[in-house]
């Protein structure tokens, strides 16, 4: 049975992926792998970039129209009994200010020694929880 | 960069977990970790029964409301150039009639021997695919 909190699990905080559901603007949900890394008040998600085709990513257009996402981590098992999830809901906004950029740069830098060869764009999503879920079979 | 079709790779197909994404009555997104099997036309998603405060599932709740869902599936690798992931957006409807049921049961237990030990509930979920997203980094 579900659990709720808004205390991030180190299970959550240590997940190299989780998924980013956002709503469309028309209302139809929108989901897409992302890295992360949190600190104690913050979530954030890098902005990658844009799509080649000039186009803004839907997750910033999604974003900008309903702020309210969902981030979801999970690990599978073939043995069930130990399946788990933490789902954390929370208020998305991109942001373009150095400091916050840096802050959150600075933790995924920390996280992700990939970001040693990629680079971080200027700007990043910064979620705020609102509620965190958990759930475990066992 | 994303492609687009009507067809499931098999490397979805295949896969043990998808998230599934629903919006809530209020606007705000929803996810949930599922298993799920694939026919040839349509996705069936089990309904492992309701919670035990006795209301309703989340995502039956949100369904009902906007039947338009997301599936996600995606591999996290340390080398980035083994990211991909599939999105599968579509139409979901819970089903309770028994041709339906059965057939949806029949694949879920031909992809999962685990269903050898747990029940299956005599409802389930079909999502009828609209458009299937993939993208890989490699």
């Amino acid at each position: 049975m579900p659990g709720s909190s808004t205390e991030l699990p180190d299970r959550f905080r240590d997940s190299p992926v989780a998924r980013l559901a956002t709503v469309r603007p028309d209302g139809r949900p929108h989901q897409v792998p992302v890295v992360f890394a949190c600190s104690e008040t913050a979530i954030y998600v890098p902005i990658d970039g844009k799509p080649k085709s000039g186009k803004r990513l839907q997750r910033l257009v999604n974003i900008e129209h309903q702020p309210a996402v969902s981030l979801l981590v999970d690990q599978y098992a073939d043995d069930w009994n130990q399946l788990w999830w933490v789902r954390v809901d929370g208020t998305a906004q991109p942001h373009e200010d150095p400091a916050t950029v840096s802050a959150g740069q600075q933790l995924l830098r920390q996280k992700y020694p990939q970001y040693s060869d990629v680079a971080l764009q200027p700007h990043i999503i910064v979620i705020t929880t609102h509620r965190v879920v958990t759930w475990s079979a066992g």
